[in-house]
């Protein structure tokens, strides 16, 4: 059965780019750039990554299993409109994708059709219905959410998400661009409940994947009476 | 050899708590309280903790074990003045520390014996004293900085933090107070490096332990080529 997931490298405190680059100039030079390089270190250094880039070389280790098995899995992807943009490019003309992308934008354009059988759908009335369109056509895979986190954070918010994969590297960046902040819109003492269903550790990133059980509240367990789990708390 | 270890409850979003409560209410009632017993959770119902509270019951399992490893690995703790306060009522005639306490305050005060081998001192010159001070009564135990999340940062920033375990615990809080934010004062392009030396997974939270090996420049890898691994990272 298809479910909607989303994948996302992040630092240890939750960033999975640096500083947001709206520059005219190169990106590649910029802060965003030097963050979302280093948390995405293990994935471009995977065989089985740059076996779909046309790059040559790369680690054939566990960590590019689970590249493998992310492409693998995805029948379809929904994606942010600034990142399609900005990827459009790089991707060039077979893109790494080689399935059916929806791109949830406010601007209409027509359909684009790449080499490898990726394409790009360009869709002007929703999140909802960008994942709804996604899983019309994903077969038994899965849809996955490409990104960027704005997209992620819409879908979580949205009650759509099924399964978040963290490939969480261990470092710290202390500013940049958040996979999960405030516009979650989650009110005072509610949560969003998940359960940890694969942990997989390397010593260049811990995947962890989630199953989203969605939106519960904060009940008072006070049988810690205050400050006594702080022995091993912060 | 002592290290110095701290030991931090979190959300996936990086809370230790709910937002901050100042008022002049029931902590307990608070949204920082809900947020701070559903990440202390795992830590309330396990038995290692119970006991030391004189609690009865609790579970004996994997997840107590990790706490009874963290109390047998601490000879001296580090504290901020706000959760040494917060805790002063309900610790008690006999704190669950049963070691020496070094208090960072402003505020001098003269040092407090417990039972159970539990002591308050209160340190007036800063993080680094404390720290020292802690070490030379730990004997070849760890110095635990047991928190808040400021005095973990500012330990962190110094450069003092040997070891970071974070317990991850799976709920998406939203808001609240943050372990790690922008006031690690890293520069532009430049992180903490870390690396994961355990990893322990269970239902309730993931155990994460890494080595803190310090500040440094964020290498810009460009093999990913802009967008392209995008299709797994957001």
């Amino acid at each position: 059965m298809t479910k909607v997931t989303a994948q996302v490298s992040v630092s240890v405190d939750g960033f999975y780019a640096g500083p947001r680059f709206d520059g005219d100039g190169d990106w590649m030079a910029s802060a965003e750039s030097a963050g979302f390089f280093r948390v995405t270190r293990w994935v471009t250094e995977g065989m089985a990554w740059r076996e779909r880039q046309g790059f040559a070389g790369g680690e054939q280790d566990t960590n590019s299993e689970v590249i493998a098995e992310t492409f693998a899995a995805a029948g379809a992807y929904v994606m942010g409109r600034r990142m399609a943009d900005g990827g459009e490019v790089p991707w060039g003309d077979e893109p790494p994708f080689r399935a059916p992308v929806f791109v949830v934008t406010h601007r209409p354009r027509a359909r684009v059709e790449r080499k490898g059988g990726t394409s790009f759908t360009y869709v002007t009335d929703g999140v909802a219905a960008a994942v709804e369109r996604a899983r019309a056509v994903a077969g038994d895979r899965n849809v996955a959410v490409a990104g960027g986190g704005s997209l992620v954070r819409q879908v979580l918010a949205a009650g759509l998400l099924d399964e978040l994969e963290l490939h969480v590297v261990p470092v710290v960046l202390g500013s940049g661009l958040r996979l999960l902040d405030a516009d979650l819109g989650l009110g005072e003492k509610e949560g969003i409940e998940l359960t940890p269903t694969r942990v997989i550790s390397t010593p260049e990133v811990t995947h962890i994947r989630y199953a989203v059980h969605g939106r519960a509240p904060l009940l008072l367990d006070d049988r810690g009476r205050g400050g006594g789990a702080t022995t091993i708390i912060s």
